[in-house]
């Protein structure tokens, strides 16, 4: 089993994986993540959207430059040179929750997963700072691939 | 409400709050998070551990490294002198998932709830990176405070 | 008069002053910039802090981030725990520009005289980048230190 | 107008577009920027510069380490591999100023007038720093997109 | 013989020299080094290595992550798009050391003898910092490149 | 034996120790390390520092930005408020090699053996990589710590 983890040589030692003999193709991945807030919380972030103190806007800037830090954060990740990269959000009050969903795209010799998931990630992290005055209970889940295009694995959907 | 939200002025901007007039007090946070994986990833990820191919030590390196780049990451976060940083993994087959619980140290004028949120979520992230060959569905969730100590909110307990 | 360039060493070389004798005390800066735009590039920015296409939003977030990276990026810089960081713009219509200016705090060794001017200048470039589709010929002008309190040299006021 | 502020999507997000599409072509961009000095600051640069104590041979280092940090300081801005950063100084007494120009090259998918921008703008923040114990009065001006060749939007000459 | 310091330009000052006309080619390098340590360190690296508290596992890690922070530590080095990196070590009871190698691949512009140096590098001073509590007269040799391969100046076999 | 290496818990997990029960003290570190140059290099090196193409000097700048990277590199290091940093070259012609010894202070809870070590380290691989298209065979040698003082271990002088 342990010849499907890719990022260990045959001695078992982590190694950051041979990409060299890929051609590169345009690739692209979206993934989504999920904050559940209480009602307060809630209601601070849609009326800073809408007016003043604009929660989302900064989570988005942070997510967005997470994603170029990727391969610094990540030890095994390969260094990309990032061709596009934005986050949406969506405000649900019946699960009283804020959805994040990041969209990245490269041509390169190996994909933007990671890439997609630290911007994610980064995004609900940076609402969980900014409002963790009001609410510490706050959660973060469902982080995972939506759905990738490109590469030898090619598409997934999830 | 919005006056709850301390990381915008009167005005509505984003600002890194004014903690100088704090005195300087020592803190602790723990957060937590889990990855849910396939049979497999869980079985390649148990038999690293206990011989070769250490997922887990290398996720528990990125974490770390992660906690100190905090302040890099998340906007509107202060700086801190961190005095400690852990992680540690439990392997659970009933949820068949990692457990992940990062705790950190300061003595300082905020606290270090946000670099315990950091060190788990790229923890995980680096557990999903070098999972994904065997399996695309993981999803990381639960991403919580579970306690922190010191500064002027005090004690908090999940 | 080489002495009083204290960044070098009684040789000529570059060092980082010592600072360790010092007493940590009370600082704070605040710097100013400007960027002079055309017409068209005043609308949008207006026309994006009322409503959506926030590029003040975005350059406030890149100045106080940089803040923060002060000392990776000049090269003789103490690193300094930031306290408070904030930045404000003010559209003037008669000189066709936007004013920025950045405040900084810090219980430190030294001052944040640096950490106040890195954060105008690269919230200005944010402007500048977000802009340059519409107009290349923007300048960014008028970057100095407005005034600093604290330290051996005590008050400054331009 | 906003349709032209091509850095935020159609609901005013900030985005980092998608350049997926264009091919690489050979891109170089001069920008340049002044800091206005004090006569003994203007005397202690240009002895420097002759024997020891090189303030502008540091500045220079700063200024180039810079260029390739202007993904990570400026949010929207896309990596890219940058093939050639040089930084040239001209002291000015008539204005008595120190005039810098950076000149960056890349094949690549976007431009590199920010990171000429950027590092034009840390090479004048660090003669600020070296020299501010003589003169805290230092103006930094006159930053400007000097030319730029390559891409969609071809040549550029101020 | 000051044309052949190629980092700097005619008149003597630093310059990330222009590779932007030469076309990318298949390029590695492989550099070693090693670290004298005492007998009691030897041994607790070598336990650790087999069971628990992993010197060796650590120190891969952060000597991998250095490769892709060269650009950020040397000043005139290319960023490039890092194919593979690797690091193997070897104890050797004889010479009471532990030697490191490590390799790095890319398709680019310039080569990578400087990833493999600095990733050998970080590697033996973070197996330092985890043994210096036992001993602080460890040693650090023997840094070098052992063989590289592509661009202009083809093969090196030291 | 393990119990010596701090940087593991009792179930052999890497971490940053707890030092957030310490006082502060005044700590200083002294490392150095040697670059072997073919006669021509050291020739080239020689000439730069008298005149123009100043080897050295951009060595030196990197070295002591490389200082304040050193929790960033180095993983289970903590983050300091260095409060001074220099190094300093000497040229030996009849081992036809260059000596650096870096030097580095700070009021805090660790010492700043790594830091020392670290600008040592990188600023001798910003020689190599300055004078590499010269010669491949440089070799660096003799990384260690000469001195250090304050902390719980007091003084200690190779």
């Amino acid at each position: 089993m342990m010849v499907e983890l890719n990022h260990f040589d045959a001695a078992g030692n982590a190694v950051m994986v041979d990409v060299s003999q890929k051609a590169p193709t345009m690739r692209e991945a979206t993934a989504s993540g999920r904050i559940h807030v209480s009602a307060a919380v809630l209601a601070a972030i849609e009326q800073g959207s809408a007016a003043k103190g604009d929660v989302l806007g900064v989570a988005r800037v942070a997510g967005i430059m997470a994603v170029k830090q990727t391969s610094s954060l990540i030890p095994l990740c390969h260094p990309l040179p990032i061709a596009k990269a934005g986050i949406e959000f969506v405000i649900e009050h019946e699960s009283q929750s804020v959805l994040a969903a990041c969209t990245v795209k490269v041509s390169g010799l190996t994909g933007v997963e990671m890439e997609a998931l630290t911007g994610v990630s980064v995004a609900l992290l940076t609402i969980y700072d900014m409002c963790k005055a009001i609410d510490k209970r706050m959660e973060i889940t469902d982080i995972r691939l939506e759905r990738k295009s490109g590469g030898k694995s090619g598409e997934f959907q999830r």
